[in-house]
């Protein structure tokens, strides 16, 4: 397994380039023996900016890229004149293996699609899924897709819950990440025939005798995704995307109304103060900073979209989740169950028919 | 308009039937001047539980039915042999206008395909959709569907926006309700076919100049639900399922996890007593009792079902759905809307082709 832990830095990306990007590098340097970083962006800005940190300044490169991607740019406008910005030349540094992963808080669109084009994908993946990891109740879990597909095959699903699988092993650490379907009930005839289909197949996967075995616990329902009943949330891109940001809808508005309700009286207020610590734990824990990056799964390497707006330790964060991917061999698991679950898809089906 | 504010009840249905059931009634009663009822269940005990109220029981028929449709039938079941149970009649007797509305705390699912078979479908809805309604931001919102369709076509789509419209007018006393369609992205060209289609539709009903306009808002996304950005929020069964359990799931979440960070310490819990009132003012404000009550619309009358673990004060708001559908004209709503739409659609497909 190549463990190339430099990561290949969009410098130009998000509300807060270069600065946040540097900052963010610089906070994350502190959990990786052995990290370096390959800058890509506009030198005369960014080297004074590194240049504050002893530290990351030697472990950091800088390649001057004379374009930029704009936020507003569509994905095809960067396709066709995007070769030589921050991003696209972050990305080849990936393909050219001078680094291990690639991160950006720049334009999303654009990052998926010039990732595809330079990166491809994994071998035998169809469809590339967005990801994310969102709290739970009992800890952390990944859901993912979360709208690179509004409508899904039984193939992409299947294909969904091994890439998630892959990531919750590398990136959360876990031994045998439990994989739910998200569906609209638990009960065998739910859903529709795609999904119907996928859990047939993802109840064979789980059967399966080898390394590869999927631990498959079944259809889940949008109350499991918080509760932390699976460690991943398998769904659609349109479902994934609803339950995703349900979630964070609902967490601030509660929040919200929680604050409003309390302020409300002046004992309130007085209790909130002594509660504060307790609140500010609970906050701590649920931070979206924390949570951030985005996962473009299924390209050929670790590619993390930060939040455009994140902070310098949030961007931290996104850089933790290409470091663990990397690490941990993600695209080289992801790669060996495909291989090994397109030989037990075939198995079934010769047996289905026989 | 016919307002037939008799209510027909199935006294049999739900956990704690048949006391929880004649309970809510006489909750319900003191909301409603001319309201009656028509309890459908076992006489024998039926009758003591509603003697027990005097003035209930100067309101209240009684129809004695012989058998019980239990949680456990699937509604096929139920079809062939539920014919003189007490939800059947219940249902029939608003087929026969000796009740304007049905409330039951049943199975879901035989409730919803008895509806159907005995009352058929309100005049051009071509599907029926549950819909639910649930506090928000700024008030309380209706969705729809939660469910009964997993997949669901452009006109099931518009015919859910004119339904939830009908529906938070009559039950929600809005004067224009504004309709949002649930989708990952708010973009013209996010989504799925169905939805782009259906979106064009809307759009052109907005502008439609006649008392059946719609004041459609336009696509919104996950996070919109909980936080008002709309009354009515159109949804395949599919995704609008997913939003409404990941929203359940999320409060509860949110509030489990308040309780324990603040019992963490001994502080913080004297904080947390002090600021009871203000929690308990919010609780009471997004108490699901107050939102019980799964809506069929769509089927030619009110159905109502209750929570099944209903107590007596939420099965008396699911009673106050059905009434205030009743008196507001809900179904009349549908049935005008609907054929006024279906010469707009058709004009509109004439402008397209011509």
């Amino acid at each position: 397994m190549s463990t190339n832990l430099t990561i290949a830095l969009d410098a130009m990306g998000g509300d807060g380039a270069p600065e946040i990007v540097i900052e963010g590098a610089n906070i994350a340097r502190e959990r990786y023996s052995g990290i370096k970083f390959l800058f890509f962006g506009d030198e005369a800005k960014i080297k004074p900016l590194i240049s504050k940190h002893k530290e990351l300044l030697s472990i950091s490169e800088i390649v001057h890229t004379p374009d930029i991607i704009t936020a507003e740019e569509k994905p095809s406008q960067a396709l066709r004149t995007g070769r030589k910005s921050s991003m696209w030349l972050a990305i080849e540094a990936v393909r050219d293996d001078l680094a291990g992963g690639v991160v950006s808080a720049g334009n999303t669109g654009a990052l998926m699609a010039i990732s595809r084009i330079v990166l491809g994908m994994i071998p035998g993946i169809i469809r590339p899924a967005i990801a994310s990891v969102l709290p739970t109740r009992t800890g952390q879990a990944v859901m993912l897709d979360l709208g690179a597909n509004a409508e899904c095959s039984v193939e992409h699903l299947v294909q969904f819950a091994v890439m998630g699988d892959a990531f919750a092993r590398s990136a959360l650490h876990m031994l045998e990440p439990k994989i739910g379907l998200l569906n609209i009930g638990t009960e065998d005839n739910k859903g529709t025939d795609s999904i119907r289909q996928a859990h047939t197949i993802l109840k064979k996967m789980k059967g399966d005798d080898s390394e590869f075995a999927l631990n498959y616990h079944g259809f889940v329902e949008g109350y499991d995704a918080p509760y932390g009943t699976v460690d991943v949330i398998v769904a659609d891109g349109f479902s994934g995307n609803v339950c995703l940001k349900t979630i964070e809808g609902t967490a601030k508005l509660y929040a919200g109304m929680m604050r409003q309700a309390i302020k409300h009286s002046l004992i309130g207020k007085i209790g909130y103060l002594m509660a504060l610590p307790a609140f500010n734990r609970l906050k701590e824990r649920v931070d979206p900073r924390r949570y951030n990056g985005a996962l473009f799964l299924g390209v050929n390497g670790s590619v993390v979209k930060s939040h455009g707006g994140a902070d310098a330790y949030a961007f931290s964060c996104a850089v933790s989740v290409a470091c663990d991917m990397i690490k941990n061999g993600f695209v080289e698991r992801v790669r060996d169950e495909i291989e090994h679950m397109s030989h037990a898809i075939m198995a079934s089906k010769v047996s289905d028919e026989g």
